[in-house]
């Protein structure tokens, strides 16, 4: 007999910080904690098919409110049973609120108490979206995570802009807690406050003084929009320890390697990011010695593997060089086989980053994550 | 211990036809025929992995050496050990001479008695090929099967044209079949001679007469050019007459269901063809009943597989209305789907034929392709 829907177990604690093992059960089974979410913007992980990413063991993916709304529409949604039936998916799957595409894809926005009048970026077809039109949507996709619609100010923006950004973002967030929610469905509240610490203090306690029924868990959002490296931490560090220790935190788009062990340090939990499928398009590959582009003519000769070591299909079978052959002539096996990669190695990379906060050695994973990755690679 | 390397094995012949069952032995394993090749022209079957392929039973794969010679070029497969070890390929492969291409997609071309100059397709390189080069290219590649290097004369052309395409085509064959070959390469001679019946008998037996040592097999070329769909049938039929009863005959780039049950009845034994693939880009689905496209707004809720009761991974998993949107938002999911779904109804469609040669029952399975596929469907 599974814990109740909702529940989140900590079930070992890093003693160098604040890093945590946990386990979230959702309508669709566990999720283990820290976790990657592939994100599937439009019902499907670009290029991938649902049993590559089940034998990588994944638990969760992300699917986006804006987009599913705008095609296939709700009414397909609803006539497949739900986005899980529609795309196939077993696992549990966390839908975004809407607000990052509505305030960064669209035209002509006008804002009103109740949301956003905008222009779709597809065909230009005028449409709606605000708290309660999100909590709607996401109830009919059914998703196991429902996002509180929220604004994500652009980096940069002024302090007013901020201001007036989080104020909406929590009236918005009150609409959303009083919603109703599919059977099953968490509901998680988002933290926003851009690159001002009195902006994201005032919106996390704000959501903190809905209560403990609000939300399930809570999300830091508007982080690695656009800032300077340097302004990233802080902001994850001071949001982070505003919020509930005993419930899942989840830092939005967010997915450099060192990013999530350091913000894992921070008591992070969960992270969804396109990179590993984004930068795969492009043949760039991550390894646990770094990333490089596999498309680089210095690899049409070379008979390794995409990364030598690793246990992924694309590895096991073919060369830099058949790989890059690929790319180079537009063939979309090559998009297929860095995908698989990447999302390999990220699931490698958190499956050895749980295994380290187990074993005690998360400092050490840490330091050699941070100069593999790091934005500043440690002086020769 | 498997029967030297070029064996053919006619295991079974139909009472009712000429069609018959046999085995081909190659290098890289036994070939059943009839047999359905597809197209993996730039060291791929597009949009699909070796092991989906794998999965379908499929022994042999067709290369493109013209394509192949650009890119990667011949420096790259040598280096990695010859195409069945740059694409990681088990099974067999045949290469086409090149010639259709050199003929159909290179710019201002020059004869010579040699070959042909011209300018790649890809950034004008100026290159030369002729049979010599062909088959140079071909051992490189280490196909189980290598194609003579012709001359495929496009439809309409003059009878002078096709004549001197078919002299060309005969002093090359002579020439191609005096080269070395790889360990293990077959050779297949090509007829050609376009809609002129006389031409064809000449190219047919100036093939013959090279003798039994010059090549392993004979391919019926320049079919399904662009001549009227009346003109296809009594093309094969001739010239299928004229080519040994104890050799594989290989009908080149002729794919419809239908065509190749009707080819199968005069004793063909080979085909391929790149229809199931790319149609497969543009939502075209095969099924036992005939083919629709998918992408058709009338599929945008239907909850149906592409085709009920079919076995493949696509049709086993998805709903005719998600493939729909995949493709309709330009997922590359899409099209792996319906590839996967074409090409296991292409070998779903060869199984079924020889199955009904082997059971007596080829007479019917003929009449019911012609009455899904033909190009006249019965009256009603």
């Amino acid at each position: 007999m599974p814990p109740p829907i909702g529940t989140f177990e900590i079930l070992h604690e890093d003693p160098t910080s604040k890093a945590r093992l946990g386990r979230l059960w959702t309508a669709h089974g566990p999720v283990d904690t820290p976790v990657f979410m592939p994100v599937g913007t439009q019902a499907t992980v670009k290029a991938m098919a649902p049993w590559e990413l089940e034998a990588e063991g994944c638990q969760i993916l992300l699917g986006n409110t804006y987009h599913l709304n705008v095609r296939p529409g709700m009414d397909a949604i609803e006539r497949f049973g739900g986005l899980h039936a529609f795309q196939d998916w077993r696992g549990a799957i966390l839908t975004d609120s809407g607000g990052y595409q509505v305030f960064s894809l669209t035209s002509l926005r006008k804002m009103t108490p109740d949301g956003v009048w905008f222009q779709s970026h597809v065909d230009g077809t005028r449409m709606f979206m605000g708290p309660k039109e999100s909590m709607a949507i996401q109830r009919t996709l059914g998703s196991d995570i429902a996002m509180a619609f929220d604004e994500c100010p652009p980096c940069p923006c002024t302090p007013e802009y901020a201001h007036e950004a989080v104020d909406r973002t929590l009236a918005w967030a009150a609409v959303c807690a009083g919603e109703p929610r599919a059977a099953g469905q968490l509901r998680f509240g988002i933290a926003q406050g851009g690159v001002y610490p009195a902006e994201r203090e005032r919106c996390a306690k704000g959501l903190l003084a809905l209560g403990p029924g609000a939300f399930d868990g809570y999300a830091i959002g508007g982080v690695s929009v656009g800032e300077p490296d340097e302004l990233i931490m802080p902001g994850v560090r001071m949001t982070v320890d505003l919020l509930p220790r005993d419930r899942p935190r989840y830092l939005m788009g967010v997915g450099q390697f060192w990013q999530m062990s350091e913000s894992v340090a921070e008591g992070v939990d969960m992270f969804d990011c396109v990179m590993p499928t984004r930068l795969a398009r492009h043949g760039m590959v991550f390894t646990r010695k770094g990333r490089y582009s596999v498309r680089n003519a210095v690899n049409r000769l070379d008979d390794r593997p995409m990364e030598e070591g690793c246990g992924c299909m694309a590895c096991r079978r073919f060369t830099r060089g058949y790989i890059r052959h690929l790319l180079n002539v537009g063939e979309i096996l090559g998009v297929r086989l860095t995908a698989l990669h990447n999302i390999h190695a990220y699931f490698d990379f958190i499956a050895r980053m749980r295994q380290s906060i187990r074993e005690g050695t998360f400092a050490s994973f840490r330091a050699e994550t941070a100069a593999a990755y790091g934005p500043r690679p440690p002086a020769a």
